[in-house]
């Protein structure tokens, strides 16, 4: 426990700054940060992290410095503001909301105006001049302490919030639509009927002391820290329990002291395109969480210069333009002392602006690509921090599919527009309708495609989101939540469509007198904003054009231009070497496109699926000896060799990972008493016999089981078949003139002598192969780390090893006793209540596999110094598992093609991030 | 590769001793050491184990100086002997055999009389005096060298051996029954016809030349050591492939030129009683293999006293008095040699005494305790080598069944005696007959008892006798290849059933009139030699009578005084404690007879099944909701708090480890339509929804999929349950005055806070029990480490754990990626061919595995000094893990009760052996 508990900041000055992150959180220290640099930021002070961290290991308790520290800091921020917390006559009133280190927006708890009770609200009604304003806060206060702080709220899903009901009975009691109609004396009786509410619900009077108020909030931020919404945020971007919440108390300006005061959020250049433009949104008379909880439709910051564009909707810039300049002037200041694209809270205040927020802000990759590109021109960033800014995953967002041109025009034509709202989310997205997370889940867990639908969304709808193809709100800005979390996960995403009536009840929604049932099919096309109705497939996106298909040249597409340069620099820093995983030349192709300086990975399974060859292969199966089965095998193996010709080619010199059979046999048998009869007809035999054999080979747990060099060892035949495949291939390419490096990998090996042998079938048909061939080929002979066992005797293996490539995949399965096929029943539910970090098969679990792939690593080094080394599980495209390879001293990632630019991005960051920690 | 690669002995003196056995292999040393004490032993030489390696390693070739030493001591035992190898008047003539390090007898291939050819045989006919003599040894040496180097032998199971063949041709055309009946002349012709064979089959002429004749037979030995037989006997007996064998040539003596020469083998005590008397066997006129090969039934060594005995049968003790005492002499100067039960090879050529081997004699396990205890009562041994000696496998044998005096009884009474034979190894077996190893082995995989019927046994068949309840040959004595594998097996065995008549083609055997035919049943009581016809259940060994069933005292049985004389013993000696795998109270009380200090594994899931029980279950199963699952607990509480408390009761003061619910729950619901209706109908729910629940728990691999832990994870209030029960069953028996130690072991946890948060359920119940109970109870919670990553993790997992305990058959499991139930495609065969050296299910990989197990013990007290770490799978019971269980520091092994005694043998020797290297 660090000696100093809570750090204060205001009137110039602060006691921390943007470098204590860890200390402060995010929110924490960029409100030092500004109050350093001279930024109008109201007074106030953050409790630290570790009292986070004590909190929750102590079980809810406090250092018992905390008290005196924090009444200090109060005192503080009164003498700076000439105000009393408590005083009733001109009451000094608090926010209270978390900061983590890691931004998590609308993740944790915020309490407003906290301060106020019966006393005090009527000071602040007498200074502030407006009953109305000083009521609304007080019932606004008493809603969110009484939810956050004492959770007085809806005890089913059925149920409405209670603290909402309330407001509804009186706006139906007094005939009026909205909040702002209410008057001062009915938001009295609302105060009455709320602290009524709290008192039912708790059991106890609302807590009128300020000084009660202010801990029960301090320790609902703590505990917000531990609630799933906390825990599945955390979950999808890997931010460590370990890390805890800070505090930050701050002293309240208003935005909705009347038509004079205003409050707004907004990016110092556009999140969605990234063009250089001061952008947001606002809203008078407000208070903050209006504009980012998409209640009222907000109107835009900056004119467009487009005309009458103000007329409806008047953006700050022509409403109050010395206020926006004065914005637009601290905007470009906090842009150029951080050195990147900030996301700026404000609020105006009876014609005085403050500065509430500032923090890096969230971008589509698109955007991303964009603004480091344009940073780099404008000589504020250099290259490397260009590179590191890309969020590597979102290199794959930009090669998602988006709808043609050709497409729209025709659903246009055909009046299948339903309706337009904001882009929140670029790219294109197809499929039923749900309005509900849950359902949304469930029928993506089916395989089906859906699209959320939603008034609005919150943070319990994160999962439904992640597994939909793209969201539709019905309200809520290019700042809402929906937008937030669509651009991040690169989720095509609409927001703000107010045309748009949702009935969650009927489970519809409707546009004029177009209803649309859950069930019903939609496109979003979320570059533009438009809902279409109807499915439509995507088309590849420009990057994909120019990149893959070649369709397209560099010098017309700027976006791929961009991409191209990010990738290209990212070459010049990364060490580790990024291969593909690919089974086909076409798959091959798309990898050299891609980057891909290899195939890390060639499954040579797929290869026996279809037509001819499963007959083939099912033959062999069926065979009562190994004469039969050579038979069978001879029938395959043109075949075998036409697939490595193709790949071969495709690869051009570069070398190819060739794995050998790898499933169980039964996998290649039909299944269902029709597929078995039909098969039986084909192949020539008896129904019973086929039955039979299906029977013989069926397996308890297969994953475990008579597959990987298991089948080699029993049946060498197999591997001779496909050696004889991939080096006649190579042959035959190299006569060519085509350089050909293959690479022959024998799959879940655990014991040197299985690898021996292997090798041995595999050095035989070689020479046999060049003989026939007159020509010689350079070919390795190595095997995948992908049992507990190989990594633990990798000294052993290495004998026989020309290289080693980490199967991360069965690797994760092994060591963690955990089938991927099985574990839907509980590993889920690890993930949500914080059993595991993360989940093992998507990010590499460094310790415990971590361990393993170290071990495989130096033992099979310490036996041959130098040996290569990759990874081709689908940890090979993770960006934090890519981190972890560069560090352990991986040759080499392989992931799927289209994961290459990330993979690419990824290894250079990891290299920048060894280069930044060891200076 | 060592200088010297041959070592001579003869003459009084050798290069090399009893020391010398990695070098010289067991058999070769102890000629040295008899040579050096002055035995009279042929002189000879032995090629070292290192060119065994050598030549296995260079694909079959001799380092350069071989050739010469070999030469060089080929002059040596000419000098001693005065004759010359070759030498066409007078020829010393020489046997080959192999000599590994560990004995493997009739593992590997042997060679006499080489030396002869066309010419050395006319040599041998004129010193010998018998031509009848010569042609017989060569017609021999042809046919072994035959076999053995040019691989002249039946080409399929049905064919007959070729040269066999032709011996009984010309017994038929002779007209007569014996080898011992062709003349001089017919052998001659034999010879001629051998030769003949040998040319047509090899390609080649025999050849001739001495020199070219040893080097081959060198050459057939160092093969034979990678021989399929070889294999499976190194793998059976854990053998290491890398000892390779050594090659001992040496001076033929003949035991079969005349009436005034015999051959023999002999026990200086008896093998499977362990009586102290010379106990052997010998032929008149024979050579050695006639013995041990039991193609004639030999006479015994000694008399017993007995009136007319000698009639029929004389032993040498009658018929070569002064013979025999020469060697009972030279026999007990052996054995105090030695100080153990010698087994020796001599033969009598003209009246006079050769050894041609002594090596420590195999016993039972019978034998062995009397032997020991007996040698320590003499001073010959002391305590420590007593416990060293046993085979802690026999241990278990003595356990074994046997049919009881009134059965015996019965069955005689209703004539149902069939033939009686040699008690070649103690117990009773009971089962179907078969005639081939193959189809024992088949038929036993099926789980049917069978007891295999030869006229002799082969080494081939060791894998079927093995499969067996119990074998019964024709042919063969005490010392017969059968006898020797079936004591060291602890199986039932009868031998030299001459009055046996066995008809392979017809698959039948006959005594007089009374024919018994494959597949009808048969019951062997080994101890006696009595062949019953009909099925007996046998029933409990005499020291299980003492020990568990306390139906005798301890002064009634010898060999149960005896048994528990080692025992104690073994318990001054050894460091580990020993508990026992049981989950009933029978179970319980057997273990704490047999000197369990404790239950280390109690599964709950053996509890779960049966009546109400499993009704119950299945309720819980289909529950929909926890509420559901907690009324279908209840119902289970209070059977399995009864379960606990018998156990404790029998425990008494010793610590039980339970396990909490591990197998998935798909494991407790009914499968096939019948079971499925019917179980329904008890429930009271519908058919559909039993399926549906059926199909949503199926699990594509149940080994990686929802148990252990993970169960208690989903579903806290299954943990509770069982927690209750435990501490509600410990609180009643401490009520009772009886001391308790509860140890709660939470299974397949892979990460910390898995075990956190189930202890915490464990603890919060603890806690309400104690209170309702009103008294405390120490407990302990802990884990099972059986995945990879809880023993790569254990530091993280020690921090909640008051114990580990190795689940050592699931860690085999997931380390290797072999789930068992599916190996039995694929393991056979790794077994087999050596990829494997032994089976990791039955003992402990210590390469693989054994790191981890290494990491677990290490990182856990690195947490916790001095955490307590036992071991609980399989592996508990198995000697060589037990022994590593000991070097690497654990507290206990716990398996099942009836290994216990072979447990605590085990851990005294694992201490012995460590007492042994430090000293």
């Amino acid at each position: 426990m660090a000696d100093k508990l809570v750090y204060g900041f205001g009137g110039g000055r602060a006691d921390g700054s943007a470098a204590m992150r860890e200390v402060l959180g995010g929110k924490g220290a960029n409100l030092a940060e500004m109050a350093r640099i001279g930024m109008p930021v109201p007074p106030g002070f953050t409790v630290t992290t570790d009292v986070c961290t004590y909190f929750g290991e102590s079980g809810g308790r406090y250092p018992a410095p905390l008290k005196a520290e924090v009444e200090q800091h109060i005192r503080q921020v009164e003498d700076l503001l000439g105000k009393q917390f408590g005083n009733a006559d001109d009451p000094l009133l608090f926010s209270v909301r978390s900061g983590a280190r890691a931004s998590m927006p609308g993740m944790m708890d915020t309490v407003l105006n906290l301060g106020l009770n019966d006393e005090t609200v009527e000071g602040l009604a007498k200074v502030s001049g407006s009953r109305r304003f000083a009521f609304d806060s007080y019932r606004r206060f008493l809603a969110m302490y009484g939810d956050v702080v004492l959770e007085v709220r809806a005890r089913s899903k059925k149920e409405h919030d209670p603290f909402e009901v309330i407001m509804d009975r009186f706006k139906k009691e007094r005939g009026v639509k909205l909040d702002t109609d209410l008057s001062a004396a009915d938001l009295e009786g609302v105060v009455v009927a709320f602290k009524d509410l709290v008192r039912e619900r708790s059991g106890d009077d609302f807590p009128q002391d300020p000084e009660v108020q202010l801990w029960g909030a301090i320790a609902a931020v703590f505990r917000s820290w531990d609630n799933p919404r906390a825990h599945e945020y955390r979950r999808m971007y890997r931010i460590p329990f370990e890390w805890g919440t800070a505090v930050n108390v701050q002293a309240m300006v208003f935005g909705n002291l009347g038509d004079d005061c205003a409050t707004g959020v907004a990016f110092t250049r556009n999140p969605a395109t990234g063009e250089k433009k001061l952008f947001g949104e606002y809203l008078i008379n407000a208070q903050g969480e209006d504009v980012v909880a998409g209640t009222r439709t907000p109107q835009p910051i900056s004119s467009s210069g487009e005309a009458g564009e103000d007329d409806e909707m008047p953006s700050l810039e022509a409403l109050m333009p010395d206020l926006y300049a004065e914005f637009a002037r601290l905007a470009e200041t906090l842009e150029s002392h951080y050195r990147d694209m900030q996301d700026l809270e404000f609020t105006i205040e009876r014609g005085k602006l403050y500065m509430l927020q500032t923090r890096a802000g969230k971008r589509t990759g698109l955007a991303a690509i964009r603004i480091a590109t344009d940073q780099v021109e404008e000589g504020l960033i250099d290259e490397k921090t260009a590179v590191a800014r890309i969020e590597a995953e979102s290199m794959e967002h930009l090669l998602a599919p988006i709808f043609s041109a050709e497409q729209l025009d025709e659903a246009k034509k055909a009046g299948r527009v339903l309706v337009r709202g904001l882009p929140a989310g670029p790219g294109a997205a197809s499929g039923t309708v749900v309005f509900h997370a849950d359902e949304a889940k469930a029928l993506a867990h089916q395989g089906k495609k859906v699209v959320l639908v939603r008034v609005e969304t919150s943070p319990e709808d994160v999962g439904g989101m992640e597994a939909s193809q793209g969201i539709l709100t019905a309200r809520g800005g290019m700042t809402s939540h929906a937008a937030l979390v669509a651009r991040q996960r690169g989720k095509p995403c609409i927001v703000g469509c107010s045309d748009l009536v949702i009935d969650y009840e009927k489970a519809q929604m409707r546009v004029g007198d177009r209803v649309v049932r859950e069930g019903d099919a939609i496109s979003l096309d979320g570059t533009t904003g438009t809902v279409y109705l109807g499915l439509m497939s995507p088309a590849p996106s420009e990057v994909v054009e120019v990149l893959i298909e070649r369709t397209k040249s560099l010098e017309q597409s700027p976006i791929a231009a961009r991409y191209e340069r990010i990738l290209r620099w990212s070459d010049r820093f990364r060490r580790l070497g990024v291969r593909a995983n690919a089974d086909s030349p076409e798959h091959s192709n798309e990898a050299v496109a891609l980057g891909a300086h290899g195939i890390g990975l060639c499954r040579t399974e797929h290869m026996f699926f279809g037509g001819r060859r499963i007959t083939a292969v099912r033959k062999m199966i069926l065979a009562s000896d190994q004469e039969g089965r050579r038979a069978a095998l001879d029938e395959i193996l043109p075949m075998q060799r036409e697939d490595f010709i193709g790949i071969f080619r495709a690869m051009n010199g570069h070398p190819v990972t060739i794995r050998t059979l790898d499933p169980p046999l039964h996998e290649f048998l039909p299944h269902g008493a029709k597929e078995v009869s039909s098969a039986a007809e084909e192949m020539g035999v008896g129904v019973a016999e086929l039955e039979a054999k299906i029977d013989l080979l069926a397996e308890t747990n297969p994953m475990l089981g008579h597959r990987g060099c298991r089948l080699g060892m029993a049946y060498p035949e197999i591997t001779e078949m496909q050696a004889r495949a991939i080096l006649e291939a190579a042959c035959a390419v190299a006569a060519e003139g085509v350089e050909v490096l293959p690479e022959i990998m024998i799959p879940l090996v655990g014991h040197r002598q299985e690898l021996a042998r292997q090798r041995r079938v595999v050095d035989e048909v070689a020479e046999k192969v060049f003989a026939e061939a007159g020509r010689r080929i350079d070919y390795l002979v190595g095997t995948m780390i992908e049992l507990p066992r190989a990594a633990l005797v990798a000294d052993q293996i290495a004998k026989e090893a020309d290289f080693f490539s980490f199967g991360t995949n069965d690797l994760t399965q092994t060591t963690f006793g955990i089938s991927r096929d099985d574990a839907g029943h509980f590993l889920p539910l690890y993930l949500e209540s914080g059993v595991f970090p993360v989940d093992p098969f998507q990010s590499l679990d460094i310790e415990g596999v971590g361990q393993l792939l170290r071990f495989g690593i130096e033992r099979g080094r310490s036996v041959k110094e130098g040996l290569k080394v990759g990874i081709c599980g689908e940890h090979g495209g993770d960006p934090s598992s890519i981190r972890f390879a560069h560090e352990i001293g991986l040759d080499y990632v392989s992931c799927s093609p289209r994961r290459v630019p990330v993979a690419r991005v990824a290894a250079a960051q990891a290299a920048l991030i060894e280069e930044a920690n060891s200076q």
